[in-house]
């Protein structure tokens, strides 16, 4: 999913700057996984591109824990469609391996809802993957950035950021 | 496949620094993709994640086109993981286009290996997708980044960057 | 995509039967594939799920190699679910390796549409997998299995099957 | 993953045929999966090879709950490819939507193990997939299917199918 839209410079974005932090959640969300084959590439290793939907997943799982239904927001007309991404891979993961993806919301700056991710051992002790991935919302009627989140989501979205 | 090491910042990367370059190549290598269904997410557009496939195929074709067969890499024991990835996504693309992943390597500064990527209509007009895909050379066997680049490679690659 | 009806059996379906034949065509249509990094798993092979996605590519250039855009057949509302599939691993296809995807359509009984498939080496002399994939025609406003299939697929299939 | 040998009729297989039963295992071990946006396609619903992947998640963790770790498998030499899949598709599984695959080993005959599989609603009311896989263990050094199976994986199916 990506955005038809992604620079709209004047936007009226005061509910999603009030919204803003100065400082990120302190708090990560955990979600863990086990490699399957499926995950692997003829490296024995999870392939890179793999990575993109556990971070997916986390993502939506994060946004549940705090109350939001991504299925939800899109039946409202509301998507969230990835932006950017910029990942680090630092040591391979293996087969048969467990790991936790670990996300957070980082300051939002006007429109953009950024997520920070580092994926590591169950110990904290290896970090695997780190990454930004940003996501804009959009009206998908109209194919235009929101100019106010959806109040389910701005109400979450504030307490996420206290 | 991502590195299992990478940061060896004393490596004595002469040849792969002579192949270095002050400019890109001026030159990119074109590959184009029509969007299935498997490619598309419930937004009726390319899921995210799908231009990472993309991209590898392009990236892997344009060896090809120059004489290096990734498998023969990897069958010597080289492998070439991704260790960085930076995409930014600026129109959607829908189920039925048919666009054109185009690549070329960046400069290449010590051992790391940079691609340069744009996702455009065939006409060139529209642009898609824009990223940057970073890979080093790994002795599989060791486990380390190579010193030298397999002889194949530094050679195909030289001729790239005149 | 999977049908969300599949066992209608008093459909007006004359349209659909008058297209059915005593045999399948003759012609098989060929789709050449690659094998990429994304394809495969720890096994340095092709991952057995990733020959769904080949066929499902191979069944569309099909189709469009007979006048036929599945993105249109979309677009005006026709969606054509897979309901069933069969596969038979024969020979493991590996990293780097070419492969030609052969497929046609096999006799249809009343609204079903069979496609058979086989995966050879592109001299024919290896063959890697065996399937038959069946889908329907749906009314996607109404969620059913079409009584007629839309004109410009009925045209398109008759002259398949002469 | 594909077996390179799906064939040999004349195998000394009495370790395995000791271990068949007239009848399967009752039992059906559960894995639930919520859909998340990279398993949709256009239609908003699950994309049929993708309930490959997660047949494939539930199989390892099923051989996990009765002490098979199947990344072990694979260290001391054992494979095991799917040689034969067999899916019918009942109905669309949605976006946001949570189901459960049951999966269990079937009557085994020979040096093929089968397993059966329903994914459906979490209340039971709803089959949305039914389908059987089949797979051998084979040698991997050798490439050939497996005269005796390993003793972990012998002994833990002994207890399966009692």
């Amino acid at each position: 999913m990506a955005s038809s839209e992604q620079s709209q410079p004047q936007l009226p974005t005061s509910a999603i700057q009030n919204r803003s932090t100065e400082k990120s959640s302190e708090v990560w969300f955990e979600y863990v996984v086990r490699v399957h084959p499926h995950h692997t590439d003829y490296a024995g290793i999870v392939w890179h591109g793999t990575y993109i939907s556990w971070m997916e997943e986390a993502r939506i799982e994060s946004l549940r824990s705090i109350g939001i239904e991504f299925a939800d927001l899109v039946n409202i007309g509301c998507d969230l469609p990835v932006v950017e991404i910029s990942v680090r891979y630092h040591k391979a993961v293996k087969l048969g391996m467990v790991v936790v993806v670990k996300t957070r919301m980082a300051n939002t700056e006007g429109v953009r809802l950024d997520w920070d991710y580092k994926i590591q051992s169950l110990d904290g002790q290896e970090l695997y993957v780190s990454a930004r991935i940003t996501l804009v919302t959009i009206d998908r009627e109209k194919g235009k950035i929101m100019r106010r989140l959806p109040p389910v989501m701005e109400e979450a979205l504030t307490k996420l950021s206290i």
